[in-house]
């Protein structure tokens, strides 16, 4: 049997609750969604808990599950995706922080946990802090977006389980403490990273800048969110495909380096409102021709309900479903599709819910049953059941003629 | 986002399966129930396996199932169940049996294993028991209902791997042996219990007036069903919610118990065909005022079920139903409300029955599906679709914006 490709497009949040304002009917209900519907009424339609029944899923581990994984196996802590993110290499052993540039006075008080939101400057200063050297660890530090930035250290004998030096609000620095004896060595390069970055940024040519213009300096680093990478097989290893990744965010993007896909770097594709779908469209269609699974994620419709905006999430999910018409105009029959959302953001609730997402499956010459419409209610009446995010792609594989025998 | 409350109604072994004799029809299906079909039509249904396919539950497994609890790491034993049921206090490495009054002759064999199904006089039996020393293990006796009764005993080294000193027919007393070289101090203990309740009962003035009047005499005391508590947290620390339980049956308040639930004595719940409904729902309402989570367990389908008798089973349904009206009559529309049953009765069974049981979940601005009446049959077709007993808690709490979130 001939195997076939599949597109798993993912609508970050796009499942919600019904809102009595709105007769009762959830954002995906009132939108008007004939792509989502083509998938619905060409293929079968199911719920799905995400990470399990009651669980709130968060973006990252929601992927993880969609990807195949066992989130509680793999995830330590969201510094090793953020590091994924920003493209650096992890190994095992490694450990990753997330990481703020923020402002010290000169009794070491954290007076401003994210240096008066600074967006200029940064990679100058992650330049002068990367590549330094504490005993046998090397930093590796990159900036993110806007104050954030990543730190990974790298070298023999580090341990993720060390207390944080970010007090969270503004004071004291605080001093980091291994909380096993194996982390001993991380904590004390952690305080020691801390010290010389202050050392090194007090007085680097973008400090001096703003304090003549009057803003807080980034004077000092303060990691947070330790985290190691687990033994994580990649998709090509677990399930022999070969995975292409097209998603705005850098999180999603890290899970996406994590997993071994290749990601797509797309021109325009934000993770905001503003995101081109039309781009995000034409890279899911050229990347169908060079790779196994392609997997695109929208984020505009998680920031609609975060915003607790129904029109905004209806207009949101018009536009990804447009994005959707787009592509599959041009997709070949034998392509699995698989439309779904990571989680629930609620526009009632403005924060990812435990409410299960609908999925709905076509294509390849697989099962159709009667679900004529893709949403939160009509979904559930569909022949796949109440399945869990860890299942998804397994079925996906099996559909396409992916999967390997257990047995004779 | 406002965390709602959560009153939970457990109709014990209402669940049951199609009668030839009533239409093919169930017990379920011939009631009249407008305030079950209320919560089914505003709400979402689904079946639940309360502990697995084909598992039949016992009522004392099934509930640690639907408060969230992993029965089979759980259970060890009916003893520590009706030990938290009779109020005895268990610690970690207390060891409990269910026990018999029972009538041995002079040679220590049993010949009547509930001694005459005594009623009277078991709590100075009781007093009489309780506080022996057994080297260093202090015996903890109390009277339960007829000729019932429970032992705990608290000591260092024990272990509830014995075997049984109850030959289950008259007969010989057996010996406990250890079942493991751990447990031998505990056997040895409880044959000690047994020889030394027989000398302190033979002559106790409750057993002169039986012999007196004719009725053989309560002179020893038969342990069975030997269980120690594992490691249980309570919901307070699981889910952070503070749980009320209303219950008629000293088993179902044992577990409310051990499981850290406020147990509201309600005057005329009686966990029989007689117990009084509308001080049930005025308990639920009170506890909702007080609780996040009020549980309510009705005892009386089950009765009707064990039976055998259809049209006591419709009646009983009918006041429940009745029951469930009050309360739904006052209840705050943000309340979630879920209705189910702990497993299957079926009347053509008599004996509970590894049926699924439908369960039906509304309020707190959650989803509705079609589902418009509450049955076996109708709520299969619900958007809740085919859940375990364990995963109605987490649903109910992600419903209930009570749920954590896993991830960012």
């Amino acid at each position: 049997m001939n195997k076939k490709k599949i597109l798993l497009v993912v609508c970050d949040g796009m499942s919600d609750r019904p809102v009595r304002e709105f007769g009762d009917k959830t954002p995906l209900q009132v939108a008007r969604t004939p792509a989502m519907d083509a998938i619905a009424r060409s293929g079968v339609s199911g719920m799905m808990d995400v990470i399990a029944p009651g669980i709130i899923p968060g973006s990252d581990t929601a992927h993880l599950a969609l990807f195949g994984y066992d989130p509680y196996k793999v995830y330590t802590g969201r510094g090793p995706i953020e590091a994924a993110g920003a493209g650096i290499e992890m190994a095992k052993g490694d450990v990753a922080f997330r990481c703020n540039f923020a402002t010290v006075d000169s009794d070491m008080r954290v007076i401003d946990r994210r240096a008066g939101r600074i967006r200029d400057g940064t990679s100058d200063l992650a330049k002068a802090l990367t590549g330094m050297r504490i005993d046998d660890v090397e930093m590796v530090f990159k900036e993110g977006s806007e104050h954030r930035g990543v730190l990974v250290m790298k070298g023999p004998g580090l341990d993720q389980r060390v207390s944080e030096i970010d007090p969270h609000v503004e004071g004291p620095l605080l001093e980091s403490r291994p909380l096993v004896p194996e982390a001993a060595k991380t904590a004390s390069a952690l305080n020691e990273f801390a010290r010389r970055s202050h050392e090194m940024l007090e007085k680097h040519p973008v400090n001096e800048s703003r304090r003549a213009e009057g803003l807080p300096p980034a004077n000092i680093v303060l990691p947070r969110g330790a985290g190691s990478v687990g033994e994580l097989d990649s998709l090509e290893e677990r399930f022999g495909i070969r995975g292409a990744g097209i998603a705005g965010v850098t999180l999603i993007k890290g899970i996406c380096r994590l997993v071994g896909m290749d990601v797509v770097d797309v021109p325009g594709a934000t993770g905001g409102l503003d995101t081109d779908y039309l781009e995000k469209a034409k890279a899911a269609l050229r990347s169908l021709e060079t790779h196994d699974l392609v997997f695109v994620n929208v984020k505009s419709s998680d920031v609609a309900g975060h915003d607790g905006d129904f029109r905004l999430k209806v207009q949101v999910i018009e536009s990804i479903d447009g994005m959707l018409g787009t592509i599959l105009k041009d997709l070949h029959e034998d392509v699995i599709v698989a439309i779904t959302a990571d989680h629930s953001t609620p526009v009632t609730v403005r924060d990812h819910s435990a409410d299960p997402v609908p999925v709905a499956i076509s294509g390849g010459g697989g099962r159709v049953d009667g679900v004529r419409e893709f949403d939160e209610i009509s979904a559930a009446a569909g022949s796949l059941g109440r399945i869990r995010g860890m299942d998804l792609l397994p079925i996906l594989l099996g559909m396409a003629n992916r999967s390997r025998k257990f047995g004779a």
